[in-house]
């Protein structure tokens, strides 16, 4: 309930920001932020244009920066961090966890984000650097140095007491580790064990097989499917020797998921999924040139298929009318195919194995709807243009592309990528070529064949 | 390491299992299959085609099914349900979390659903029948019923002593809660506090504010965005009463963010979120024809505008040949911004607050773009078609379609969020046409008062 409120109060902060900010009311606006959590405040600089975003991030309580950081997207963040002192920066990362300073040095030029772990404590730096050591889409980028190990040779109580010593744990830690003398890691003690065994049982007598180890070089997408499919909430690391090195906690992964399901959205848009909701217009116009660029290489192909054509089109206006509705037909219903394919890829339901079944399967949708759409649309323009051979014609060429984008939305996305080309990048754009040209070509084609 | 191994394997097994059924050696299969863990064998069944799919479910141990429905998609999991008897499906019931049984109960025809609940025992069919009574996407819909809960004036030391006599605790539980004699929910205390906390220490002392309690009606994407948001693994569900009702742990969240983006993708090319990659051809065919139609609109409201220019595309067939790289490269540019802003929309970053500014950033960019490939474009023309009226023309409406594309491609999304129409489903299709028919009526309207 107290919740609810809270969430409500984080939507309506924005307009009252965004007001207070317009009406120079700068203290009144410092007094809401510290009532914010961190969390909501970040969300409210995702949500705020950039000239409001610099003056919240100006107001905001340095002591939350680091917090406020870890939540960011990749752009919002960049363009707040690359206005900070190294020394400013070095005292957001106290509090965070390894892995999210990190995440946030990444994205620094190297001579900065030096001179930002020079400002920081020597036990925080080694660990940053560590993490620094692994690729940033790795099991090793992901994960948090900071582990809690015991021997398998004590007590349960021991455990137990050793805790109540420490005092507190890592933020999500749900388990402890069990090394042996190497810090090989030889099982795990998961908390709801902990606390439902006897003081007196010997931790070997109660510890779980930690068969769900990860690899330090396993790709973040892999651990990301490992947890999605065996509902873990946090996982061990080692390296190759055995050794643990770390634990991935699911809250890491969750943003791995959802980047990922993004990443598929916005790349078949053409976009790239870490552009800011409100990047400078240049930035943005330049990125998004890029997708247009190759647009205008597609768009010229389907031109230059109906210059081929050009006598049949000054001879009949009405073919010049018609022929846009076969292509766009193909582009959508191959499209369709596109997505259902690259979903299946992203989650490893298509491999060698069943790609044959696929297409023979979506080859039999693009015939069937071939069939229905050519009946429909070839009554149309004989309803309309009175004429039957351009109806027969226009059938012939739906039927036609139908199948072609059937066929083509399977073979294009999985040859992309055994080409190591994001098919959610590129698969809708040379899906849209293939039925362009397909389909006009054979709409046109045959209308020169036939009528003139 | 065993991990890894594991998961090879798994990979390896769709293309051995295949082989297998088709060569008859069932007993084979029979054998695989129970060394398999059940969230592999429910990748295995979404990876299959239809028919080995079926066999494969026949040789599956149905000890395993609950487990293995559990991670199935809705469509995968309807088409295996739909063939089993009431009391297996009971049985296979046996073992799930309730939240789980309730999601396998609802695809059900009710007579079914209620024969399945009469073979249930009766404690395990009240949880069920209570998470029945919520909606399938709400909090109620998302919860487990299966909750530990103490009162707040008894010492750490009772609460550790009666863990140790339940001997085991539900799934992923990492907290329990603290209610007053009427249920009502007052406070939680995490595992990690449970252990980091003296013994003869109060709950009331050291239990933390339940102010992450979830509203049992709230919706289940706002469920998603808190969970994302504060990094919680777990969370109390309470009643409009404050009485606490249930539990909702993260592992039931990531399906919902997962579904959540992979709707927005499947949406946005006009496909259905739950279809099964090996769904029926008539199954699909149906699915799919509707959005075709759609589309079909689309074509004919293109093919209408160069209609009413019938006599000027008659005169110069260079205009017909030209006349759909306006529309194209609108329809992409829109589209951008469209995937930019649904994003935007689903992770709550756009409000009233902040479209305004976010349309004049939107259209700055279609006007840097437009004025960008306007050049580009009517430099072509100009050297292809040797025509700089017409590299005029082809230049104006290019710069007209790349700016109506950024300001429709903001409003549009933001309309169909107000009218209660999916923005991911509608907004593409929607935006294509007010591009296709500004471009066409733009660049044949500019030719024929020009050249004509």
């Amino acid at each position: 309930m107290a919740e609810q409120k809270e969430f409500d109060q984080a939507h309506l902060t924005l307009q009252e920001v965004t007001e207070a900010i317009d009406n120079g009311r700068f203290v009144h606006v410092r007094r809401q932020l510290q009532d914010m959590e961190p969390e909501d405040i970040a969300h409210l600089l995702e949500a705020s244009p950039r000239r409001s975003r610099d003056v919240l991030w100006q107001l905001t309580d340095p002591e939350d920066y680091g917090e406020i950081l870890d939540e960011l997207s990749e752009d919002v963040k960049d363009s707040l961090v690359s206005k900070m002192a190294p020394q400013d920066l070095a005292e957001a990362t106290e509090g965070m966890e390894t892995d999210d300073v990190a995440y946030v040095l990444r994205s620094l030029p190297d001579s900065v984000s030096k001179q930002v772990l020079e400002q920081m404590d020597l036990e925080d730096r080694l660990r940053v650097e560590t993490a620094l050591s692994y690729p940033e889409d790795s099991a090793g980028g992901l994960m948090n140095t900071d582990v809690i190990t015991i021997r398998a040779d004590v007590d349960v109580d021991v455990v137990l007491r050793y805790l109540r010593i420490k005092g507190e744990v890592p933020t999500n830690t749900d388990a402890i580790y069990v090394v042996d003398s190497e810090s090989r890691l030889i099982g795990e003690l998961p908390f709801t064990t902990l606390l439902t065994t006897q003081p007196d049982v010997q931790v070997s007598e109660v510890m779980e097989d930690a068969d769900d180890a990860i690899l330090v070089t396993t790709s973040d997408n892999e651990v990301a499917s490992l947890f999605e499919r065996r509902n873990w909430l946090s996982a061990p690391v080692i390296d190759e020797n055995q050794q643990l090195v770390g634990r991935i906690t699911i809250d890491d992964v969750v943003d791995v998921i959802r980047e990922d399901a993004e990443h598929s959205m916005m790349s078949m848009a053409g976009m790239d999924d870490d552009e800011d909701t409100f990047a400078p217009v240049v930035k943005s116009a330049r990125k998004r040139s890029i997708w247009l660029g190759a647009n205008v290489l597609a768009a010229l192909a389907a031109a230059s298929v109906s210059n081929l054509f050009e006598a049949t089109l000054s001879q009949m206006a009405a073919i010049a009318v018609l022929m846009t509705i076969v292509p766009s037909m193909g582009g959508v219903a191959g499209n369709q195919t596109v997505a259902l394919v690259i979903r299946g890829l992203a989650l490893g339901h298509i491999g060698d194995a069943n790609k044959r079944e696929l297409l023979l399967k979506e080859a039999a949708v693009g015939l069937l709807n071939g069939i229905t759409w050519a009946l429909i649309i070839g009554g149309i323009v004989v309803l309309w243009k009175g004429n039957w051979l351009l109806g027969g014609i226009i059938s012939a060429a739906m039927l036609t592309n139908l199948l072609v984008a059937g066929i083509a939305g399977v073979t294009i996305p999985i040859m992309l990528k055994k080409m190591k080309i994001d098919p959610a990048l590129a698969g809708g754009m040379a899906l849209t070529t293939v039925t362009d040209v397909i389909g006009l070509s054979v709409f046109l084609g045959l209308a020169t064949l036939l009528i003139r």
